[in-house]
């Protein structure tokens, strides 16, 4: 399913098929946790953006509405008008970071849910079943996502449990996509590699889940409290044993210069709150760097958020406009950053596509490193 | 500039000219308070849902960002990228619903800003001056909007004040029309009626406007307290003297039974936040009545809001869809909403038009009114 179309050092250009459509690699996931992108965009505005994978979350859509509602309604790609690629992520991450009175067993995750304080488990089979219920393109195994620093002798407790569950992950999903009742019988389901911070608990949790023949890899647990150089580090060092032939994931990853740099390490597939979250507090991306609209120099400002962006906000709205619209609190400022922070991610990972297609992305991240980073 | 198409009874089907297009009447004018519609709606957006006029606040942009600013920025228009008609309210109706410490004088209202207190005074020339910055095509006459029911003497005194004024405003907007530095030199002006819910004040107070020769009238004064029979009176006393040949609007009203039913009694223009506030509720206007998307009984209903609408919304979103943003407080749930409704009005003004182009409006009213008043 996964076609490698060319390589630059480690980077790589990629073609993922699925049923919902191909994915260009490397991608970069946009991010609808309650089948929604926080800002008042609709699935469909995203079309408009660029966006190829819509990314919700599992723990979220579980609480509320439950999943059993939005397979009633035909799956998450009914339930928000969008026929492309879903990943979903499998509640993992959420249970450990939203959650609260989390208790840990071999079994799963007993927790009490951050909106009612209803007691919950959800384990491996819970989470595929789930997800098989939102129907999604691509599920995620359920994992445990350890903080860093961590103990070594917790992360590898934790790290070989993760292990574990992923085999019970493939055999659900596997009986899951033979029922007559499932929506999606062709769902992929991708592993999560974990071990901290620690060198040899990656390679070897990365050597034993390479085994289990999930359909893509991810790297789970960095952005995590970890430094930016350990977290290449890690990418360096768990890179070898990933698969050739199947997509990777760096999960929740990061700024446009971590993406860069990641791309450059491997890495085809990526999501991030940044954007979205960033510019709802009116940080906003540009190829000149990163400026906050807030600023009073922009109050007169008659440019575009970026007078190099073709998005729909930077072809309509003038800085002055949008600045003004922060300011008096009304929720379309917040649309129309986010609308344009997305636009410019999707944008960037076209540019690198293009660029590998043309093997000139080293150059066009040594031209890109320092201006991306720079603060307006 | 005002042209009558068609008239059955007093219903009237006409056009009004102005630089920024041709408004067929009767109108529903889309309200953007601070150059924005209120649930992340962007001009640009009201293209999709039908609307033909925009409007916004002289007092709320005269505080925040400043006219001056929007003025710096080429106006109003460009500020918010809408190239069609913008009809701007004078600012009297919020300097008496919203700012604080209210002083009114012959010469114009001293009161504090309701943002950060400031002391800021507000008279005929001064509203015509910003409303010249913000460069609408229409502006609205500087006039005391009164809540009712009020003592006759005070109606009297206000009413007989608000003439005065819009005698100042006529030329003040004259001057401004002929300035070297002023961005629409075509702006209209609109007269207010005002006189309460007494007869006689309002029928003095229309005769003494008419004379002052306003691009169109308004009525004012009315949805502020009084029943909607005597609303209904008031617009049959004063229509008799408004002028035929001009456009004439009935402020801040109101339901779309309501607005079937001035329609009839010879309105033209109307505008009302009823339609977002509500929407941003979850109280949804549909063909077969008004219904909460937050009841329970949406939960797994995977019909459109409106099974006989055509807005972006109803084409691509469940009820249970819609239902579940607003539970997960969602801003996209008041946007899709928000979207709809405004569409509902748009398109009840457009079916309106349709059924005066055909003299059938006094058959589509009675088919309607009992429907649009139905609670689901």
């Amino acid at each position: 399913m996964f076609k490698l179309i060319k390589k630059e050092g480690s980077a790589r250009r990629g073609e993922f098929k699925t049923v919902h459509g191909t994915i260009q690699t490397p991608v970069f996931m946009n991010v609808g946790t309650a089948a929604a992108i926080k800002g008042a965009i609709s699935a469909p505005d995203l079309k408009k953006i660029g966006c190829q994978v819509e990314l919700s979350n599992t723990y979220h859509l579980h609480l509320r509405p439950g999943d059993d509602v939005v397979y009633d309604m035909g799956g998450l790609h009914k339930f928000m008008n969008w026929d492309r690629p879903i990943l979903t992520d499998s509640g993992g991450f959420q249970v450990f970071s939203l959650a609260k009175l989390r208790n840990i067993k071999e079994e799963g995750v007993y927790f009490s849910s951050h909106i009612d304080g209803r007691k919950i488990f959800m384990g491996p089979e819970e989470s595929m079943r789930i997800q098989s219920n939102l129907a999604s393109t691509i599920a995620m195994a359920f994992d445990e996502c350890i903080e860093n620093p961590c103990e070594k002798d917790y992360a590898r407790d934790s790290s070989q449990r993760t292990a574990r569950w992923l085999e019970r992950c493939v055999a659900e999903m596997k009986r899951l996509n033979g029922l007559e009742r499932t929506i999606n019988k062709n769902q992929l389901l991708f592993g999560i590699n974990q071990g901290g911070t620690y060198d040899d608990l990656r390679i070897d949790n990365m050597k034993r889940i390479a085994d289990l023949n999930a359909d893509g890899y991810a790297i789970g647990g960095l952005a995590v409290g970890e430094s930016t150089e350990e977290m290449y580090r890690i990418i360096e060092v768990v890179e070898p044993y990933m698969p050739k032939d199947k997509p990777r994931y760096l999960m929740g990853v990061g700024t446009p210069v971590n993406i860069l740099e990641a791309v450059d390490r491997g890495v085809d597939f990526f999501d991030c709150v940044m954007p979205s979250r960033n510019a709802r507090h009116g940080t906003i991306f540009t190829s000149e760097g990163v400026l906050n609209i807030l600023n009073a120099k922009y109050e007169r400002d008659s440019r575009p958020l970026d007078e190099h962006c073709s998005c729909p906000t930077c072809q309509s709205f003038l800085r002055a406009s949008i600045r003004h619209l922060f300011k008096a609190k009304e929720m379309l400022a917040m649309r129309l950053s986010v609308i344009h922070n997305l636009y410019f991610y999707n944008n960037l990972l076209a540019e690198i596509r293009a660029s590998l297609d043309n093997g000139t992305f080293g150059e066009f991240k040594r031209a890109n490193v320092e201006k991306l980073n720079r603060r307006l």
